[in-house]
């Protein structure tokens, strides 16, 4: 399948795979909130990774439903809760309101919660997984549950909020955003590639490897679009690094030096696909969109 | 062991037992909050009800530590958020400054976001459990997580926040409080039984109904406190939920006719234990205190 016939079709096909997941709205608000946290048209990223990454060992994609709806949902809560007004305070997510605008703080920080135990409800069930050997469903809930607690997306996030204001160095700069947004882009790497049940040590390190790097290349180029992008086709406000003190990669380098930097972590990421060969050519593909990407 | 030494030791043991799962603190803020949040001297009921209901089926509660350990850091998240300025607004836990009053919103969520994923990832390592087979720990982290998350815990605290200043019927109160706390007590008592592997389907019914009266009656007891508490010794103010419009069992029925509920409840969760003759004494000694608790 050519690269952007996957892309769209993983990102028409998500909302009504995590809404099959999600509980019935009726007149919850709460379950309310769950859903338009979830279904605003997100990129996908993560589950489009654990795919394309399932793909290389030939992996039967249905086997991964679970987990990508579980990552997704962490990821929705993790911005849900990144946006209130005690955190970065954003008004607008995906050009609409965001959670807290619509529903209330309080609604919008149970609803995260829930989110956030609903992806670990839904990998506890083995009959989601009818192929896999239980010790592989019990490592695919440590690898995300690693990945998103204090090891690292939620110490991210806490870094960032205590380094407002401050400068960092580039290699604590780094460091930050291997915890906050690497280390869950890692997670759907590594899953994508432990539901195959075949990969080899040496497989998983270099998939590692390859994450980090793209996980950096993702951060630089949001930066960049922070600060040079289309505030229409982004849909959200520009700008808001340097009105929020943020150190970032173009705020430490500038443009043109930050720019270089993505290049040189999306050359990186491209090496490490080398030993998968011509199987690996979906995520080069979207390795380089997302070094490319507008938005 | 007679109750109040099994209670003492509990309640001695569980803070260096919680220690040794959380982040070292250091000079990591984050870190610094999820201990702030679990070592202050909770009553830890959860734990106890677990290692008593183990107690009947003859486990070795070593086995039960990391289930202890993980319902106990989902039960401090829960505190934590809701004490949070969105949410209940409580300045004072346990006869100390509530975890925002002293880390600030923002460190105060994300530490509990970090415990609850904290709490998963725990569960997912089966070399915390050499006894236990694969499909168990499996079922306990499915029963923990369906009671934490949006069919349990947290949708309780979303009804009880949207029913503030509203008159709910005894019917819908009793509905939320088995949602809010009666569902992680319930699974504390669960996990206990699950841990033996033991346990038959008749057994957890009962188990499963002793629970729930058992959860209903800690609730109205906490209600009762309230309105006519001690603030010295319950180390929080009182008059809260007047304060505060929520409708309880005293606002719904008054002091007298509460008291004969928490009775009542005392009675049926009494019953319930009776299939399990002398092996019962713990969780009937243990069901007593909280009926008879000024704390």
């Amino acid at each position: 399948m050519p690269f952007f016939t996957q892309l769209t079709d993983c990102q028409a096909k998500m909302p009504q795979l995590l809404a099959r997941y999600l509980p019935l709205p009726g007149h919850n608000e709460l379950a309310k909130a769950m859903h338009y946290a979830c279904l605003n048209g997100g990129k996908r990223l993560r589950p489009l990774l654990a795919l394309m990454t399932a793909e290389l060992f030939e992996t039967d994609v249905a086997v991964l439903e679970p987990v990508i709806v579980a990552i997704e949902f962490i990821h929705c809560y993790s911005l849900l809760h990144d946006d209130l007004p005690a955190m970065d305070n954003d008004d607008m997510r995906r050009g609409k309101p965001t959670c807290h605008k619509v529903f209330g703080e309080a609604t919008a920080i149970l609803a995260g919660d829930a989110l956030l135990t609903l992806a670990f409800e839904i990998l506890s069930h083995p009959e989601h997984f009818p192929t896999l050997d239980k010790s592989t469903i019990l490592k695919i809930i440590q690898v995300i549950a690693y990945a998103a607690g204090c090891q690292g997306m939620v110490k991210g996030q806490s870094i960032d909020l205590s380094a407002e204001g401050k400068t960092l160095s580039l290699e604590n700069l780094i460091e930050m955003h291997r915890a906050k947004t690497g280390a869950l882009i890692a997670a759907s790497v590594q899953c994508g590639a432990l539901a195959g049940q075949k990969a080899t040590q040496d497989d998983l390190y270099e998939l590692h490897n390859f994450a980090e790097a793209l996980g950096l290349c993702f951060q630089i180029q949001d930066d960049i679009l922070d600060a040079e992008g289309n505030k229409e086709i982004l849909g959200k406000q520009t700008g808001q690094d340097v009105k929020n003190q943020k150190c970032t990669f173009v705020t430490l380098l500038g443009n043109l030096e930050a720019k270089k930097h993505a290049k040189t972590w999306h050359d990186k990421a491209q090496t490490c696909l080398d030993r998968f060969g011509d199987k690996a050519a979906s995520l080069r593909a979207l390795t380089t969109y997302i070094f490319e990407r507008a938005t």
